[in-house]
């Protein structure tokens, strides 16, 4: 059994402390990617795990490899190639200051990607679930040709698929517009994530403020009827450090939803959403899983995310088990 | 079109992170002083500044100096000369733990300053606009005379002059009181900024705690006809980590105040007050200003000061507005 | 006048900021203990304090002791002996995320001592006061037997002696219960700081949730009589960075009870319990204490170690004070 | 006075101390890019200088200009543009493992610059000496495009042209040859330099190892004959932190040769032949330059530079007097 | 194939810079041993390895595995067991200061383990070669006997055994001389490192200080007949900073030796014997291995180590090559 | 048995790296001065010391203290006063770049010391030895006066006075030439260390470069015939990063010199004269001291601080004695 993750890695940079760019003469470096996150979250819970990607033969890109492979991930499937990693540069917010993310990721192994370079049937040849996310696709044409054609073949061999849709307004420069992309991807996968805008923006789901979930996620069900579940988050964002969360997930007929996390004194948020993904990947691969359970660890995992630096979420099973059951961090673990 | 800010700018040491100065071995190392941190502000929102001062012809003179360059502010009017740079450890406080002040300024080449040193005409002779604060006749009687002599050309030339006063109780060491030295200076001045402690000590215009604010202002522009605009903050400080703040603005007949922001997880708040001066002198150096929106955007500027590091608000002015219009934090801007 | 504490101190290594174990490159390196956390505080109130314990001939053994005489402790009566200092690993939480504790004491000093090895009538020679923790007699027989003859000593030399139970269910390895060493300790002393879990398990009292502490209090009381004041803190723990702390203290007849405080944005709890220790010894040790007065003293220590790093309670009697009397950190001391 | 350095500058990315890339956990971050680096030593040498590049219009673009400013040199003339800042990796070597550079600098605004895009009529206003690099025209052509147009506006105003051919192999991938687009340049110029390897790939002009520097640097003159003055270096690497490094200047019949400096415990070489550019501009731009002194002072600025962090020679004309004058090292400056 | 080495992997705690134990207020962590050393060494060569050991199951353990893993060292052999994972503190030395090494590893999951523990069938199953090192045998009887069982377990799978003698007088404190225990485990082995003083303490065979090293290597091979091969490495300490290193390897006949490396600037010497040893098997593994060859690379690697922070010797097969051919360290590699 | 060292202690700034001033964002933070270093040394060999000074009454008074009383120096005799702590920047060089120190110190504690304020007889109650240097008479009048007041009665009280001319030309700013002061108060001292220049500039003991050391210091004899042993030492810079040293003692009659000791690779050489005076007071407080040795022990010592960060040389007599027997640093001390 493995789980396989693909997408991109980048070098993520960050001034240490909360300083602004301007000020920084050093920069914190980690690395991560949608789908890497979910890949090492995953490991954490003890799930096996592949991440296929494609970095340069460089020494940056054998960093990012090891910093997946550090956590227990098996990277014998990425591919070296392209010219550069992707990076991106992360400026931590505080209180009233948002953070700030800038991509500097064109030209990478995975944005210059083609179909045709990844055997994929060698790399889902044990795969028993694939996972990708809406990033791949948005990079550039080979690169949602290429995972198309993965797609493709992994439900030929009957794996099921989730996806995270993760959109981002400010990728998706190379011509094509999300709609004329994403529904073909969509029409393969079993799981989703997304929320309000990205089935929009990417489906073509309109609604309004204050549809009721309900209604969204059936129109979305109908639309794709491929998909088994369909998740989402509420955020609601009192300041840079002081966040609530809650999670929802459809099953066609019925929605679960979550308890709703009070988040103060955030350390990290990036990356919460795949600590979600990759808690719903683990309670869903279950058979027989009970919805009201998934959607509980799924969310409560998030909020563990918040309070773990970088975008790994560096956390047990038996961590997010505690916080579902109430221990709200006040006590000292002896 | 140049505003001159004149003042000392000194070396600040803090322990790293909330350290105590007994367990520091290593100092945080920035630069600042009230009208250094005003010249960094006014540059960062698009307006040509230069900075007046006098630092020791040697490499602290030379980084400080460097610290407001690197931030685009003219530096060429700065004269060298007195043999040290003054210094100030802060202690950053946390929660219940006040942060704590300690100057070692004495000697410095602004406290050593004396009249006939400057060359007033040459240093305002394309400036529009003066600004100077209570530090530097709290220095010494030299310094005192000094400024003296500039207000008196500022004057002859015709260029609008702003103050802050910046009352700071252990300066004043010279012999002379404030109430001595203070009003003849704040008679060349158009803009104060100041509150009720200060317009006792150094104006002498006695109140009550619970005197409104109208009546206080009042007093003040009628002891001080040339004065424009006089303006006040209003801080809470519920923790060393949580505060609120508030601007006030009269124009001799009616008070204008901001929204009040509340200042959780701050992260720095020394060099707020001159965050909110700086904000202060780019919404009325405008013809026209609306006084409410002057005193919102002066008083958000120095709300995001809370959240950036060292004495510099470095931040925008699309920043500051988009604090203004109601973003407090809580979105990563993408 | 000079108080002893006797105890174990270790090398406390923690990830910098708040990461996780296994993300450390560097570990924070301080030294702390509880007896030791005591003496400091003691000497940052005016005390003349000196700390007793055994550690290994060899740097760590040397650096533990310099930590400690840097602050004002003297050092002279320490042992040198077994073959090395015991260290804690400390993960920081935050939010969400519970700090974490991990202990790797077996075979130091204190663990590996024996009765014999103190010569306690040397030691306690100008000894006014002994403080000894319940950490000691967890850690082997021969550290609960070397204490015990002392104490003995102790009480023969007409010595107050003072106890704070610290009951860690992870230490007590050697084969013994709590119950079948801790009450013939507890029977030389005359003040104790424990709460509900420690007197239940150390000393067989037991008590249900909704107990009044009163009831506890004098069931203390009266299987320990010579025990002049008995003293509990009370903690809520809304999240690893937000605490509330209350102290209690009974002298047999009446109980006082001191302020609560709200302790947001907490930098460092460890410690907090030996700051309130402090707080109680440097009070009860005048003649005529007034217990209301003790108890709000020794609380708002407490408060105010959650807010320097480290183990120490790095702050004098007039910042305690400070606090007490209502300041809560909102203002820059200048 | 001003001379105008014009070229791109980067964001260098180090891991700190002497880690591999691998292991970094945070890079060091500064700035430099040749030209900047021969415009921040003129600054320190008290030349009036102005950097003209093409920076994108963020916060990185921002940072790289702050960074230059600092240390005095004009940044008026930069342009905003391009998608990304350059950015090199800098893995420094020790001992017997070697220095390792890494560009990561495709798409930047120095490689997307275009004709028409500088006004270079304005921006070569007031300037007195322009200074180029080779690594401009290996960026793309439409930077050697508008670099050709500068050089020629340039010549038309008659001010003096100098070059350093730093020559890179892995540069130039656009698909022209050095020595198709660096002669066209070079006939502009009038300070040339270079080694025997650049004359070779750029200028055509071949070189056997043993060939005397005359013959070479002769055979360069009559190529390009409006060259005043040739230059040239000569290091020797004993290891990653001992080299010996010497300069010549040729001046069409007569060849200068510099001292030998050996340079043990090196710190940082990167810059030292941009340093070594400045001391030969510095000295050249004076009129009636004595060659000998113009050499030895070139050098010496280059010796200084290795013992210095960062891309920029952070020393004055009196700290290269000195080691010229031979205090080389050994007693504490007090 | 794959290359199983077994030992104990430590944390290794050194004060940052050249600090003193009682200097540091931090520590920098880096995980290492012996055999681990060599496994990551090999996998940077390509070579497929595992690494076999026993940590305990905690977050230190958890630590220790993960930096083997991220460097593409399998870890799935690793057991879970004992109470804590061994430390070593490390003074780094400078010039004439020496390095000082503290081993604080009692108790840990190694030298608690015991025969039967370890599946030595299933985890030499995929293994072509099995390497030990002297350190395990010398942590307690129980690790010499499951140290034992497993070499006898290989030697009936024919798996080809090697082994470096690391001698520390200061480990084996429990009872045993090394010549009462090694003798019987080199009975298995193959290929042998060693020197003087341990082929006299562990083997007994003695030799005088200017005794040729054929004549002891001979002896060795007499004695142990199994050896094929028998290596020494040659160091002269000229400072803390500053060594020569040189290799030889006997094939029972002849005596191959290396070229001599001087090795001024050192950075971190730790580890460079393991290097050493991972460059022998590397060589000795593939048929028909030229043993000047292989005793040129295997220096050469020990060489480059001292450049290397951290006990693993991060470096590639090209590098080490470049070595041997001459690359000195004194060219940027661009 | 007590010495008692009586001067100043200053904080010290310097960069980190081998960063410039205008480089550092922050500071490395140590204390020293000359006589403080001297008292740490000797408590580091044994000898039970105490420090005398004057410091101000904050928290970097009190720093200053516990980093004396850290390593075991008595630090009850010092006093508080004056406004401030001195501080010294240091900007540490580098191979061709040398250090260079710039003195911050004026309105210190023991600036502003003045007659009468210190109670010399009860500070010298216990004092064996009394030692002093130049540094404290170039301050001020009052501390020159209160110097005098104290030699005298350590005269009284026939303690032995040992004094460090440590000349420094850029000290002695209050009118008085140092010929004019230090004669008197070396009337009274017994050991003292000088070099020609400070013989020379202080006790106008003329010599020229090549005058033999027994001439020099015979004059010296003469001129101060209650001199029992007068030192120097010898230092060459081969850069700031290798330099030799040698050490000088003389009886009157005649002339000890011991070992020169290459000293490549220097991490911190200030204090290394300190050092050197330590060594020196701790051979000759022993009864029948042989010179060579005492003369071979100071060497050493001071050889060895040039490897020890910070002022204070960290180091034990049997460190020391290792160097003088032959040990290098080549070898780890396992």
């Amino acid at each position: 059994m493995q789980i396989v993750c693909f997408g991109e890695i980048m070098l993520r940079l960050s001034p240490p402390g909360a300083q602004r760019m301007v000020q920084a003469r050093q920069f914190e470096a980690v690395y991560g990617g949608s789908e890497a996150n979910v890949a090492v979250s995953l490991a954490q819970f003890g799930i096996k795990t592949a991440y296929l990607t494609r970095v340069p033969d460089n020494e940056l890109g054998q960093a990012a490899l090891a910093a997946v492979a550090q956590h227990g991930v098996a990277t014998h499937l990425a591919l070296k190639g392209g010219d550069r990693l992707g990076i991106y540069f992360l400026e931590q917010g505080a209180g009233r200051r948002a953070s700030k993310v800038r991509y500097d990721r064109a030209g990478s192994g995975m944005a210059t990607l083609t179909p045709g370079v990844i055997d994929w049937r060698a790399a889902l040849e044990q795969a028993t679930w694939l996972h990708w996310s809406g990033i791949t696709p948005a990079l550039s044409q080979g690169a949602a040709d290429a995972l198309l054609e993965g797609l493709t073949i992994a439900k030929e061999l009957n794996i099921p698929i989730s996806c995270d849709i993760n959109y981002r307004a400010n990728l998706w420069n190379y011509g094509k517009k999300p709609a004329e992309i994403m529904p073909a991807l969509l029409a393969f996968t079993d799981v989703l994530l997304g929320d309000e805008t990205a089935f929009e923006v990417c489906l073509g789901i309109k609604n309004e403020i204050d549809t009721a979930p309900e209604v969204v996620l059936s129109a979305v069900k109908t639309a794709f009827p491929k998909l088994s579940h369909i998740s989402m988050t509420r955020r609601e964002g009192f300041s840079a450090s002081h966040n609530s969360y809650q999670g929802l997930i459809f099953d066609g007929q019925r929605l679960f939803t979550s308890k709703k996390y009070d988040l103060p004194d955030m350390l990290d948020r990036i990356g919460s959403g795949d600590a979600f993904m990759a808690g719903l990947i683990f309670g869903l691969q279950k058979a027989d899983a009970d919805l009201q359970e998934v959607i509980e660890f799924a969310t409560a995992a998030a909020a563990y995310k918040h309070y773990i630096s970088g975008d790994f979420n560096l956390c047990t099973e038996s961590e997010v088990r505690a916080l579902m059951e109430g221990n709200l961090g006040g006590r000292v673990n002896r």
